[in-house]
């Protein structure tokens, strides 16, 4: 079967954390804003008069759809054995999963501290302030935290001795951080080696390589969540 | 048996929705910040080197612990029977409760949106601003998302004929936006009458209706996720 997964077009934005999964798993999907466009999307979403998303992305599965990214993987991961199959380990890797949405939602909002609905533009004053902060503190105490919980696994991964999609979730993270914060992170990332060893298994995974090499993964850009503004990076 | 829960022991704050679900259950715990104090919950926090909460809330089970409030509640809900068994179910009841956690996050960072670790009144200029556009859109928008999900189910309750762990967070939403934003409450919640009815069959629940008359149950203020400062609020 092949699922249909829906998401903004034209960003990586949170639909990549299920992208890079369903492509590291080699799971078939069609993207489907990707196809038809934006205004498919838009009127897509339209039609869930009984349990809507509240946002993309979405996955349609029959008969209802599962929104919200964490869900999302909870969902790949018990279906499609990308996840452990002991209680403690599924929500330890749920819990890791969380926590990058939670960096994930503080990310966004350095460049929209104050208005969600405006331009980045006039808000720069604020989202200035925010990113020193987050740079400062936000990103050290989120990575320390992701590479102690690497470090603590005795097997290659986070969890066990195989991927999940946490494991693909982090590289994610680190690419975005990398576009967004250059400077800050070649500073500081290699304080975090087991954090930096997953990223690169995760590169190396067959479905990984593949995906980054086609046209199917966009470029990060300045409509996304990771938006590289020079203004906002330091060391 | 009886849980042990940590959380900081001064506010509502996200520990807030985990101690709802327990009450209203009837779930024995032991609040163990409250018994113990607040470098208690340091102290045991510190004990975690292996799989360590990114932050508290979180719940101790026999040789391991649950962190992340949707988590918590995920993991309650499947062992106490509080979610409905269906797979499509636990996937929307899950969806809904991570929509409230973005919401909970959008209202911390009125208060504090740029700097998470400074005081409000020196961010208060920013927290005007970000205050002017939440209470515009992003209230009407989460809650009429919350709202027509209660109108689509036929039961009375969010999911199904009783009570999930959905249903008494929601409680606490419009709890926690009443004391924060009253006079924007006061003007339109009366757009949202599913989640209001939700609302008030939460109060009512025997559970809740002990523990709100209860000491356990703490008072909103200024350290915590909802706070009242008249200046951000307007009808």
């Amino acid at each position: 079967m092949s699922y249909n997964l829906w998401y903004w077009p034209e960003i990586q934005g949170r639909g990549e954390f299920v992208r890079l999964a369903l492509e590291a798993a080699g799971i078939e999907y069609c993207d489907c804003a990707r196809e038809r466009g934006t205004q498919a999307l838009v009127d897509d979403m339209a039609r869930y008069t009984q349990r809507p998303p509240f946002a993309p992305p979405y996955l349609e599965l029959q008969g209802f759809v599962i929104a919200q990214t964490a869900n999302i993987l909870l969902y790949l991961g018990e279906h499609h054995d990308l996840a452990p199959s002991r209680l403690s380990d599924r929500l330890w890797l749920h819990q890791l999963q969380l926590t990058i949405a939670d960096m994930v939602a503080e990310v966004h909002n350095i460049h929209h501290p104050v208005a969600m609905g405006e331009y980045y533009e006039d808000q720069k004053a604020e989202a200035l302030r925010a990113a020193e902060q987050f740079r400062a503190e936000r990103i050290p105490k989120f990575l320390q935290h992701f590479d102690g919980a690497a470090q603590a696994n005795p097997g290659e991964w986070l969890i066990d001795h195989r991927w999940t999609y946490a494991d693909t979730s982090l590289f994610q993270l680190v690419e975005g951080l990398r576009y967004m914060f250059p400077r800050r992170m070649a500073a500081i990332e290699h304080d975090y080696p087991a954090l930096l060893k997953i990223h690169g298994l995760v590169r190396s995974l067959p479905g990984v390589a593949a995906y980054l090499a086609s046209d199917r993964r966009l470029s990060f850009n300045e409509d996304g969540i990771f938006r590289h503004y020079p203004e906002l990076d330091g060391a």
